[in-house]
């Protein structure tokens, strides 16, 4: 198999090595960009790009997310972090500083089909998705060989109805304390709540629907049923309640009266690997930010 | 205001004056389409525009559109459907030859929104669509001025719930006889079984979500709730189940976090009008075939 | 004709009422963000929106855009102006603060088509475009009726080879004064560098095709030659190299081998028309900034 | 690396075995289709989807695709073929009838970017692309490793200015009788007339651009100078003149004032790889004609 790009992984760091990003969420009041920037500028940041939102100027709530390069980031990245954690205090912050060339760690989880998870290899390989992968966690054992030809461990724990409890216990056992994040292309089994507590905002499922449209099963034939004229697709951070957790990416494609439920199927898994693709990346580069259920995305 | 195009639709009228259209629905069998192109050659037809399609080709149902040229259509016609008849039956066929120059009549209901409107009386009078609009009728006043500036008869029935009934009945008198098509163009009430008997497939409404997301009242507040990415809208014809008829045409336009409840709308608005539209120009083609719930368009 | 939508207008302006808009184009260097920022707290601004583009941080470009709420900004709208300057002066800025309730004079040049010219009067009268519109100039009588049925003058100078340039110099003695944006709505003809001298990136063009493909005349028949699947439209300013004017927006449609040129022309006119409308839009609302032949859109 | 997914190829050929295309393209008259239907009919033929063109009723062109099942085809092929030849003649026909299950034989020629070689390696791999993929030719080694994971024969073949007439000789000699298709997957180098001659319309290319615009080298700089609001891609049929073939497919994605050259780049690859592998799967499945350097597509 084709080597992961470690050339493009080692020019990614050192043009990124400098590179932080900053992100803030916190209720909206005046002086917060100001107290922020003076913060910046004292420490000789230099913003390459700066967003920002309130969900209302007055008592709304406000998001922001900063990239900057300051020289020497590594070695003043702990002063950085102790000096802002008082401007964070006084205006009640959620905040964060990352550095751009420490790569999340993701986990993916997949079942018998590849589309989405060849995706995502694909665009890591190619140096599009910067991320480790320590490995792939499947209920099948189908796609082992696709796999490890990347390099990447994959794992088989397979789950009945009977086995659920403690095939999760398992794979809560791999992922602890290895991954930042969790991506579910296409796995067909139901996390529980005690799996999820411990991964809030972590874990990305992509839907094969145009969600809140055909919640649930089956989503393929009750669009055709309906006699839908796009075939869409949501990429979601998961919740308790199932297919109800913040959106953050949909997309469609044209589809007509021609397409039976497997061309419906063929044109979703285009949509779907789009779709979770692009919003993995966003979550890699810290660029979603959640707030009561929706998400604020900063592309 | 400015007057009807009606250099538009003389020209029209010219281009088209031997132009027909053939449309068939039947449980397909082998030698269906040799028949009826065997019918048109011998009836010295020149075959512009052909579609068909199956839902399989045993046992499934075959439909078909034919647009066609026939030197002196119009003294030809009754023959042709004459001589068509003893084909109809034989492979029991619902079928019809229209001819291309004889307008439908369009009757359209609003409230007070008129951007729906506005673009089918735009789309009208510059040529796109192709009918005669005999009224508009609506539960407000308000848009009176501006139907009646293209020259076209307003009539205001209040519905209130205590005199449904009898609006109802004063639409009817009205519309009866005089409609091939009734639109809904952002009409805020709903039809009774009553009304709506007479009118299977004949009546087209916008709704204002990508269905069935956000089915029933305020879809755009609920996509605000529940932070879609993409607003949608979908022309279909009314049923007596609420928004649950068989889908014309359907789109979406992109939004983000940023966009209020207010901005969904307006965003919306663009995109209803488009569908409507669309959707209403080939029903006017007698491009729409229905069936099963669900529709097979020719575009 | 329908009215003009005052009440729009007037809740607009009651809701803008505190509203301003910083516009900022400088060169890029540490501290313009703190600086900008202190200075709008210091004044207790609300900000209610803030985009900012560096071309590159170290010695590039630097744009920004803020939307903020100050209380009572008539009365002080002077003062921010005034204290304003020095930081203006200090980082070598191109700046402005604008009111949003103060409306650009948008004078609007026609020739005969009328879709794009349409859609901005729609536009407008549906409170969507904030603009005054003191005039309609065309060299061309046909939509005279149309545009006064709106109560906008309209004034008829027709242009020849001969005539061209006294037909010039009647049409900057009507808009000298009176128009900060002129909007070209399918005007076909050639405005001469002595007319474009005084309004540098105030002329939007809608060009009928996706730029820099068919430069120049005939678009959709060379489009139809050529057999390109998709059709679109750009809107840009006009500069005295033809054509070749900043982007502000661009879009495309889906197209087959069935469309010959007048339907391309169709399909065209609807790309046209949403193009141009989203283009005057943002230039209504100062979201548009030039550099170096591009722009910088905050959408 | 995985395996080919034999199981799918299987199912498709089982599904496929009495399926035939059968394609046309002559001067239209009076009586094509009923004489085609005729046969059709008298030859036992399911019709399963039927598409048909004229670029003018009266003295245009016609073109026409059926799908069909005919019992036992494999046995009856022949004989369709010979009875058929005579209707072919009348009407002084292009024509010919494939089966579907039979698999066009496709070699892809690449350089050094993977993106458009993957995506085509990863459809047909997942039995969404039917072809025999006989061979990879590079004039890099670069990807050697990832096409023989494929269990596809690799060929790298260096290109100089001085060795290109003789590096031509060897490629022709490896597809020569052994590839229906060849596909340009981001070959960066120029095919002489000499190899074009005996591929004509069996040559298809991605170029990197909404052509025509941007034709020639460097599209995406010159792209980001231009300042386009939208960057597509083009499959064409290779032809003497560069970027001038016919266009089979095109698409476009939104991009903005922070793209900068290498982010073009990059959704460049990701429209790029989409336009191609749709483009080749209508070729594969017989549903792209040409005529005039333009292409009839009946996807």
């Amino acid at each position: 198999m084709y080597r992961l790009s470690d050339r493009e992984w080692h020019n990614y760091r050192e043009k990124n090595k400098d590179r932080a990003r900053m992100l803030i969420e916190c209720p909206d009041r005046a002086g917060i960009v100001a107290e922020v920037s003076r913060f910046l500028f004292e420490h000789g940041a230099n913003i390459a790009q700066s967003d920002q939102y309130t969900t209302d100027p007055e008592n709304g709530r406000f998001f922001m997310r900063v990239e900057f390069d300051v020289v020497d980031l590594e070695k003043r990245y702990e002063e950085l972090q102790r000096n802002f954690a008082q401007i964070g205090e006084s205006f009640q912050m959620n905040w964060s500083i990352v550095e751009a060339k420490r790569r999340k760690r993701m986990a993916i989880f997949v079942s018998k089909e590849d589309h989405a998870l060849l995706e995502l290899l694909w665009q890591w390989n190619s140096g599009v998705l910067h991320a480790d992968i320590p490995m792939v966690i499947s209920n099948h054992p189908d796609l082992k060989e696709t796999v490890e030809s990347f390099g990447i461990p994959f794992y088989h724990i397979p789950v009945t109805k009977e086995t659920k409890q403690e095939a999760e216990q398992a794979q809560i056992e791999l992922v602890e304390g290895k991954a930042d994040l969790i991506v579910l292309a296409r796995y067909m089994q139901i996390l529980s709540p005690y799996f999820l507590k411990d991964y809030q905002h972590k874990i990305i499922n992509i839907h094969h629907s145009f969600l809140p449209a055909f919640v649930g099963a089956k989503p393929y034939e009750r669009a055709y049923e309906r006699g839908v004229k796009l075939i869409g697709a949501t990429a979601h951070y998961v919740t308790e309640e199932l297919d109800a957790g913040p959106i953050i990416e949909q997309d469609v494609h044209r589809v007509n009266h021609q397409f039976g439920v497997s061309d419906l199927k063929q044109i979703g898994r285009q949509v779907e690997r789009t779709v979770l693709a692009r919003a993995v990346g966003w979550h890699l580069e810290d660029r979603v930010l959640v707030y009561q259920n929706k998400t604020v995305v900063f592309p």
